[in-house]
């Protein structure tokens, strides 16, 4: 089967938006009235998958989406905590009655009520409901709650660790994924993404997270950003670093998704980066929505990228399945108790 | 000939360094005495090229280097605008004695007297005093003056106009370069370096900078930060934004450097940027100063990659020397002068 590793809820109906505009205007003018959500019926939730994420899904020949709120509206620098964990909440719900409703196409991954100087320990409630209570297989972790003024700390820091051990107890894997860009000098989708991926994987070089847990399994999205096209300067920076070897160090916990929408880039990765280090993805409906003028198909229609390379049918099935199966644990046993 | 276009004095003698580290002691706190400049003679400077970038050049078979100060040392959010001024006044002197000292094989490109929150007008001065006293053909521009904190404008920002009129009028390109990161969340040269190339190509796209300025030349380095393994995300955003496409909007006025320490990396540079855009370098030496294990070759000696390139000679002499004499026209004249 085809798992998508990376999908966003980016077509929910427009009463979670109107809610969410709501809640930031009663946040900042607690004299308008504070947001109410409008019950949104299974039908508009069937409409709004059926016709979008579930359609294209099938047209491009793929089975399955692990499925979560929409990044870029995670806006996790926006408000405050309390505010944070009413919208995380909202969000994930809704997550979880498409994943209800669509059992064999969608799983969930869930948002965490992150908020900036907001210790990740207060992450855990939500991450623990979501796996325990609704199902989910993983989480995003946001390793800039500022949106793009970067003011807590990397994501090798000792506060981030009672989170690392909460997610090895639970055996699911984080994606690293940036929300919303509040500073004019980063565009969200063009340069805080990817942006964050290159930082992050930059910090995990720098410090030693995974001798602390050996366990530990990170995504990083967008084709892990700048890094592939990179690869001669990280290998090189880890051993001016004196570190071990990046298959060592960092490529045993680390794996890149395939959010890369153009053929070229794709054989990129699949030149450096080894096969069982590489997730399928497409982030559709996410970024980029168009279609490429020079292929005249969907830019991230990522599945014919990869159709297209030279590499034996058990390597795709390795990006396809078998490592995201491996990464994400919790999908394979729901997957193996329906007999996949 | 093959010109580096991409190379700073990282060998400078010490009294450079101890003198900076004295100056911004004092600034840290004025008790501690002022800092002095102890003189450097015409021998060190000889022996601190000679037996480093001069020799490295000649030995990989390029003719010349376009030379700037060491760019993570130009920390231009230490400090205030006065100290920026003063350091920046050495650094560039000092190329000045090299490009004197070594006029076949090195041309100065200079710092700019940045600060956080110090209008780019006031870095016109130094600007004029390089290119028309010095005879330097170019600058290096850091978009984030703050160093990893990213409290200015986008370089679309009408803010940065009064500094391209004055590029335009002296014919010199600049380089975007930032600086030292005093951001935990960005290691300098693995992440802030590339995240300024990226967020800086983003900016071009979302504004009109060349309509503004059709003659201004920008040279984004380090092969273009993350955008080339990107490049269908970018067309893409282009595309939803009703952009034209980037080879109209963008391409006629920035250029990407080879500074990209892999062999596939540079496949995929070549693969996907037009022939025009690209320029030769190598940051020599710069982020990355080992030897490939897997090549056994310095990583940083780019010119070996793009020999390996399968593409016409008529194409190589481009990146090599055509491109880089078009992007700074004070070189060529320098060159053609000396009846090369």
């Amino acid at each position: 089967m085809i798992i998508d590793c990376h999908g966003h809820y980016t077509t929910s109906p427009a009463q979670l938006t109107d809610y969410r505009n709501a809640q930031i205007a009663h946040f900042e003018d607690p004299s308008k009235p504070e947001a109410i959500f409008a019950e949104i019926s299974d039908d508009e939730i069937r409409e709004s998958i059926e016709g979008n994420q579930l359609k294209v899904l099938q047209d491009r020949g793929a089975d399955m989406t692990i499925f979560s709120p929409r990044a870029v509206a995670m806006g996790h620098h926006i408000g405050d905590e309390k505010m944070s964990k009413i919208w995380t909440r909202r969000c994930n719900d809704l997550i979880h009655r498409v994943t209800t409703m669509f059992p064999d196409n969608f799983i969930g991954v869930c948002q965490l009520p992150q908020s900036p100087g907001v210790a990740i320990e207060n992450s855990i409630e939500e991450l623990e409901r979501c796996i325990n209570e609704l199902g989910f297989v993983g989480c995003n972790l946001n390793p800039d709650a500022s949106g793009g003024m970067w003011t807590g700390m990397p994501m090798t820091d000792k506060s981030w660790y009672p989170f690392y051990e909460k997610m090895i107890e639970l055996d699911v894997p984080a994606m690293i994924h940036v929300s919303g860009s509040c500073n004019p000098n980063f565009h969200p989708t063009g340069a805080h993404y990817i942006n964050g991926d290159t930082s992050v994987f930059m910090q995990l070089i720098q410090g030693d997270l995974f001798k602390d847990f050996p366990d530990l399994r990170l995504v990083i999205p967008h084709g892990g950003g700048a890094v592939p096209y990179h690869w001669g300067r990280y290998r090189g920076l880890a051993d001016m670093m004196k570190k071990p070897l990046l298959t060592e160090h960092v490529m045993k916990n680390v794996f890149f998704d395939t959010c890369v929408y153009h053929q070229p880039g794709i054989d990129l990765l699949f030149e450096v980066i080894d096969i069982e280090n590489i997730l399928f993805a497409s982030e559709m409906f996410g970024a980029v929505k168009g279609i490429d003028p020079e292929t005249g198909q969907y830019f991230d229609d990522t599945k014919r990228y990869i159709d297209a390379l030279e590499i034996p049918d058990a390597h795709k099935n390795k990006v396809f399945e078998e490592n995201i199966r491996r990464v994400y644990p919790r999908l394979d046993s729901a997957l193996k108790a329906r007999g996949k």
